[in-house]
């Protein structure tokens, strides 16, 4: 019965298919050995992952969505320590040494910055779920590297699961529904892996470990009882595998799109119910509502971003302390970041729009400077184009726009070479989308930072390449800490139009964010939201969307 | 705007009033004095407490919902080891100990089954909660045991959370908005309470620990820079507080009403919409947006379980594994278990109702054999009654039911003798309710938790006190890994009518889930939802609710 799955206009949740994570798997095993060839080693060993594992609310049995607990005691005897010793052990990593008589015991910290995160968590560990698809906690996965076949290990459940938390599945219904060469018990690892492996010396398992450059936090390496027994390797695998997840396939496209699809429709809705009087909160319940009760969405990409008024100008605002609690004023703008995750990959879309359906002549101006800006870039995508170069094309599109709408005065190149954009936009052009939010790969191994002003924040310097999926989400924000320091400063002041920015104090912000793929020759954008002015105030007027040639005029006709 | 913020029938999100949170910190603090003048020991020291912490997906930086990270690394160092050395240490805790020439390290096991837990979570700790009402995460609280004042601790923010989270609340912001005597920053709790201490010697605080008995983990008591130079007292705090958790003030009760009211109008909004061939997520989406919509409800206390057919005997279904995604067919039973959280109060609702809005006879048995347990216990429900007894009357009631409907036969005392009602009813009858869902103090120190089948389920043994919040949430389910071991046992075999038993295979369960509030000679049921089936068939059928005197024959008279 589809009429009641969907609303008239939606989409139905696709089928999602397994294919999808077993070419994964190929790719990565293509790669990867192309990878040991190069470098002249062994065909042999496995890349080993370990899945999520669920979590419950501090010392609650309160299980947050995603399922059971791990209770594991770890000893560890240390009874010669001639060399450091290193121990990955739940829940965190220990070093030890010997410094003269000295015992020393260290938190393992892998760099300056980082730090090993739990495994606990509301959903599937992202790499894993990258290889294997599999939803529910505490499953491993193995890839033969002399085979390329496929083997999960499934936690071995308690009797008394079946009568708390539905029917024991059979081995079977694993290897069947996720497309694997092989199930076996999470008990069973050691002896497995000993088993099939044909190599000299120990088995060798590729682990995997490295930095997420968004979180400066590491990915934390499979670890099982008897793992002693192989040699690991913590290095080859994670810069190949988050290669594979740059460069999207086919499949992986379909999902993206699916969400982007209900996401947009979701946008749609809520611009059309968004009034003056209601709270923040209420716009994302609607954008909630549509993209689980009409996509199926459970998860989305990231929390809601419902930003009106002045916290427009709050980049992240949300979160459990800013928690979209505002009611909407007449004459505010809105700024709504909100994207629906589907079979684990997202989308991350965002609209400005004033709440009372009419653009002021103040709010066309950003608006415009913001939507120039985003057209600009899309216009300029494709392969082998600088990701920071299409950053400073939308820095220099928003100073001209505030140039021409006399915010601004003075040359706009002098203007670039201060970072007078960095006061406007703070925050990165856009960053790579998948089945995370801010996807990894955005900085290849060795790859500097850069260092200034809005620069440093982007999340990627890298080219395009095709496959990619990309945000572009310029914006243009009067935040009182930038602009301030920016309007006293002896060398930049002179560019400021005091008086008329002063107006804009309060404005809070606009950000325009679309998802887009990069193809052989150009780009497509995947979301499709009202961009232009007239079809955001025809849509919230009730004209259909996508708008009829002839909605616009009637729609503003009727206002 | 109250119409745009509230469906026609729905209260408005009530105002927090933070005078509870103040409540709950005097009601500590006299009882914990009491308790140290009557072991005669000094009352001087702090009662302190760490809040939760925000925490990411595993290694991106996709923030769950909560908000900033902790990056601290520890280093000790152990030179001598002439008696075990405890350290807390984020995120474990390690014993330390010298056997001989062998250094032993182990993770920190304070029980048999326990564990600490991480203070990374979702959402706020609940005793942190209790006490000082913050919503946001990073902070910790004090209470001086001398004077009775508190004192919050909330994080340094760095300049740039100002761009993106948000406006940094000045201390005198929070101290205000949570009604404390003063507020320092994080970073110098060890300098307030070493300069706020006017007892003898190294200033003791009093730290939170001890055994959740529902979930067997460890509360984890706070730890900070520096409290090495503090005396530390682990066993005094927990049973008290908990015990002041377990009796509800007033304004507790107002917000776990208002939690009531807007999910009882929530479980009847889903009854209404729900059709054959709907998805049970769209049941949940349904009961999500309105809590969340109309009540303002960010939370609910725990995963919706949405279970139609035979998934509604899996007892907690609607996990990551499970996810309500099976399809409504004509002739199922709904299991609808959903309670919205309101200002960390929640509520903790079950409904069962057949998907097309009419009972069939068989559906009628089983539904009424459970609504007369559920009824038999609130008539019978005041301070003094045993809670094991009230699980025995449920289970008698629904046995009793069900040997008058013939699928048992013979004598139900002889049937109690056996624990036969724990075949149809695995779980415990109720468990208390507060901030958590399964709130704790259910065990009293030292009581003995009962090991017979069914009741060993109950999360609590103990007499009613005026005050308590608990669920009566009586069941009965067609378990095949329960109900043919049974039929099958030379003991049991002969209570069962096989031919009709064998009918209802497949048929799942019944739950009625209440929430009640034990007043001084009987008890209030706050929950607020159609249970009687002439009821639900009227409201199903488009009825307002709470029905009008007429509208039960003229619904009836419809259909």
């Amino acid at each position: 019965m589809a009429s009641s799955t969907s609303s008239p206009s939606s989409p139905s949740p696709p089928e999602v298919p397994m294919e999808l994570h077993a070419a994964n798997r190929r790719k990565l095993f293509d790669l990867f050995r192309d990878h040991l060839s190069l470098s002249s080693r062994s065909l042999h060993g496995f890349v080993l992952l370990q899945g999520g594992e669920e979590q419950t609310r501090h010392c609650t049995d309160h299980i947050e969505l995603f399922s059971y607990v791990m209770r594991q005691t770890l000893q560890v005897s240390v009874s010669t320590l001639n060399k450091p010793y290193l121990r990955i052990w739940k829940p965190c990593i220990i070093l030890i040494s010997k410094l003269g008589s000295e015992i020393h015991l260290i938190s393992y910290k892998a760099s300056e910055t980082g730090r090993y995160m739990n495994r606990w968590a509301t959903r599937q560990e992202s790499y894993f779920a990258y290889l294997f698809g599999v939803e529910g906690p505490g499953f491993y996965g193995a890839i033969d590297v002399a085979t390329g076949e496929s083997i999960l290990f499934a936690p071995r459940l308690p009797a008394d699961y079946a009568v708390w938390l539905g029917e024991i599945k059979p081995l079977s219904y694993f290897k069947e529904k996720y497309m694997v060469t092989s199930v076996y018990y999470t008990d069973e690892i050691a002896k497995v892996l000993h088993g099939q492996y044909q190599g000299p010396g120990k088995p060798l398992l590729y682990l995997l470990h490295g930095l997420n450059t968004d979180s400066n936090n590491f990915s934390r390496p499979a670890d099982f009882e008897g793992i002693d027994n192989f040699e690991k390797d913590l290095n080859a695998l994670h810069p190949i595998l988050t290669e594979c997840r740059v460069l999207k396939s086919e499949l992986e496209l379909a999902l993206i799109q699916f969400a982007n699809d209900i996401s947009s429709e979701a946008h749609v809705e809520v611009m059309r119910k968004t009034k003056v009087g209601m709270k923040e909160y209420q716009q994302e319940s609607l954008f909630l509502h549509h993209t689980y009760m009409y996509g199926g969405c459970r998860h989305c990409s990231y929390t809601c971003i419902c930003a009106t008024g002045d916290n427009s100008a709050v980049l992240h605002y949300g979160h459990a302390a800013a928690p979209n609690d505002r009611t909407l004023q007449d004459g505010d703008m809105a700024l709504l970041d909100m994207g629906a995750e589907y079979h684990f990959y997202g989308s991350d879309i965002t609209c400005s729009f004033p709440v009372n359906g009419k653009f002021t002549p103040d709010q066309s101006l950003v608006y415009n400077a913001v939507l120039r800006a985003h057209d600009a870039v899309i216009s300029s995508m494709r392969p082998g184009v600088n990701w920071v170069n299409m950053h400073k094309l939308a820095e220099r599109t928003i100073l001209e726009s505030l140039k021409e709408g006399q915010l601004l005065h003075g040359d706009v190149d002098a203007m670039t070479d201060e970072r007078l954009g960095a006061v406007f936009m703070p925050h990165g052009l856009g960053h790579l989308l998948g089945i995370d939010t801010h996807d990894p790969g955005g900085y290849l191994k060795g790859a500097e930072r850069p260092t200034e002003p809005g620069l440093r924040s982007l999340r990627t310097s890298r080219e395009l390449l095709e496959g990619m999926v990309i945000t572009v989400e310029p914006g243009c924000y009067f935040i009182d800490a930038l602009l301030l320091p920016a309007m006293e400063n002896k060398q930049t002041s002179k560019y400021f139009n005091h008086e008329k920015i002063n107006r804009f104090r309060g404005f809070g912000g606009v950000r325009i964010e679309s998802d887009v793929y990069v193809t052989c020759d150009g780009c497509v954008n995947m979301t499709k939201v009202p961009r232009e002015i007239q079809e955001i105030e025809a849509v919230m007027a009730g004209a259909p969307w996508p708008l009829k040639k002839t909605s616009i005029s009637h729609a503003n006709g009727e206002t």
